[in-house]
């Protein structure tokens, strides 16, 4: 019977195929998945990554001394003439593009003062950070390190940056609210039911990645971030802190260059007299829990700098994290145990003003 | 007929599954060839990423003056006392695991002099860079900030860290032999038939990329490439320049760390009495073209080191890519042009020595 024969080779065939679908099935489902947006956990297939630096200005210096140094072992004379011209200023990003993009626009990641980008990767106990979550929800991210930190690199001191600040081991306990206030890293106690990893050894890998700000950059950094949203083009901005000041002062200058701006535990506002340049930028901010007196008129400053906003007829929305009965978040917000749980709220913010689909 | 009916069920439900297999199918078999370990274009799948601190000292500093100062508009005075304790020279490592794993260790790279991780990374004319390349031959890759730059952070100068030193735009294109030689910068002039890329453009963006080093931190350095190695494990270690010194001068410590040592223009050795402590380290290292006097001294130790590694009984292997009619190779061979033809070179001889299934 010719029927049956065709049947069994169809039959034969679709064995083989089915064998071949089998193996290629787990991950074929998972990317599968992953064109559906749900990458939230196991494998992540990335389209492309990678880094760059942009901005920065060129300076001279002369008159210094000219070095000569042995720089290791077995090696040869060092001859340095620092005098010449300088690129200073420059600012790095790196880049992760997920195979199922959802989000709308580039979503970009600034850390706060004292900080680099990874802040946002892996939290000091181990878990993955705020870049994970964003890319495994099918955003483009971009991590920066602000002009003079990390991958930025800084230039001659006092020749050309001045004023570089360090940060104690007691100083992010007691000022972030990790710690209940002055004197508590010494006394080891914590912000009532606080979120943030407060055992001895995540908080010291919190303190190894604290780095150097200096006092005289504002405009370089400024410039940086400007050079860097000229290049990758309207971003959705999730700031943190010093850095969620300048992306309302960035945003300012250049309010075309952003789709949204995710202000978290903003440290600064943008200038109060030109408040009506960001009417047209969708914006929310969210601030934690345990706010001292000095926190409390940081935030004061942040929500009159809104209402101006909102005066102007723009919008900006406040999620405060307490008034929800989330509780304990320090001003680490993207480091703390439930960290996942503000970053899905802004994540839910962002799906409903249009930036994810 | 029955069996028709049966055949017809059959051919329906394969005309089915052939549909969700088309669907299936582009990714599946990217994947199915990245389990085979050819993911070296498209889309990558990472089965984890992330990033950690390691190491570290603690440091008391005490008598400087408390500094007060208002850190952004619309925010509130810091008050900043610089005494108490520090930890300094902790070194920061980022991490990418690929879903399908061909090397037998982990795979570090570890950066030159004046430079960070993003040595390894995108080109500074854009193209994919080391950190790519072993990726996506299934290395789990560890970037490294050196301990002093990059996202490891610095310390307190001079209380800490000492002699920061700066290189003006003329020095890596004079002395890492992209130009031919003094007053080539000015000229404009490069070294015959140069691999990197010297439009200006790309080279300014190498200059962005460029940081301070200090000249008093040897041993806050190796401490944290050993506090990572302790961390990660055995690894093949890729280190370039500086870098490479480095990893001779650790692996004396500790030779049990490395499984392998891909030397990339060394730009100094271990120690000449101790050559025998790397005798069961299997080592490979290469050097480029155009050496300068300078250059061929920095070579000639290298080779003097190789050569007593090997009469303690180690093996050492060298990789002259002029004499392989490899031509026009800086010292930063993997920003050159045809970086990826020297990549291929290391990879084969990790192939070559059991280090890839």
């Amino acid at each position: 019977m010719p029927g049956t024969t065709r049947c069994r080779i169809k039959a034969a065939r679709f064995a083989q195929d089915a064998g071949r679908l089998a193996a290629a099935l787990p991950v074929a489902l998972a990317l599968l998945l992953g064109a559906a947006g749900a990458q939230e956990t196991g494998p992540l297939t990335i389209e492309r990554f990678g880094s760059f630096h942009v901005g920065g200005r060129n300076v001279e210096i002369s008159g210094q001394p000219i070095r000569e140094y042995m720089p290791t072992t077995g090696g040869a004379l060092n001859r340095i003439d620092p005098n010449g011209a300088y690129i200073v200023g420059a600012m790095y990003a790196q880049y992760m593009i997920p195979a199922a993009q959802r989000g709308t626009a580039p979503l970009m990641l600034w850390h706060g003062a004292y900080l680099t980008g990874a802040t946002w990767e892996t939290t000091p106990d181990g878990r993955e950070g705020w870049d994970h979550f964003f890319l495994r929800r099918g955003w483009a991210t971009y991590v920066t390190d602000a002009v003079e930190r990390g991958r930025s690199g800084w230039a001659m001191v006092p020749e050309i940056f001045r004023e570089p600040v360090f940060l104690p081991l007691q100083n992010p306990w007691e000022r972030f609210r990790i710690g209940d206030g002055p004197g508590s890293f010494a006394r080891n106690t914590t912000a009532p039911g606080t979120q943030f990893p407060t055992d001895r050894a995540s908080y010291m890998n919190f303190m190894r990645q604290v780095v150097p700000r200096f006092l005289s950059t504002d405009e370089d950094v400024t410039a940086g971030y400007i050079a860097l949203l000229e290049r990758v083009g309207p971003s959705v901005v999730v700031a943190h802190s010093q850095g969620a000041a300048f992306a309302w002062q960035v945003a300012q200058r250049r309010p075309e260059l952003f789709r949204a701006l995710v202000l978290v535990e903003p440290a600064g506002t943008g200038d109060m007299a030109q408040a009506a340049r960001l009417k047209d930028i969708p914006q929310v901010f969210v601030y934690g829990d345990n706010m001292d007196s000095r926190w409390t008129a940081i935030r004061e400053n942040a929500r009159g700098f809104a209402a101006a906003i909102r005066t102007a007829g723009g919008q900006v929305d406040e999620i405060d994290l307490p008034a929800r009965g989330i509780r304990g978040n320090s001003h680490m917000v993207m480091m703390d145990r439930n960290g996942d749980q503000v970053a899905q709220l802004l994540q839910d913010w962002l799906a409903a003003h249009g930036f994810w689909r």
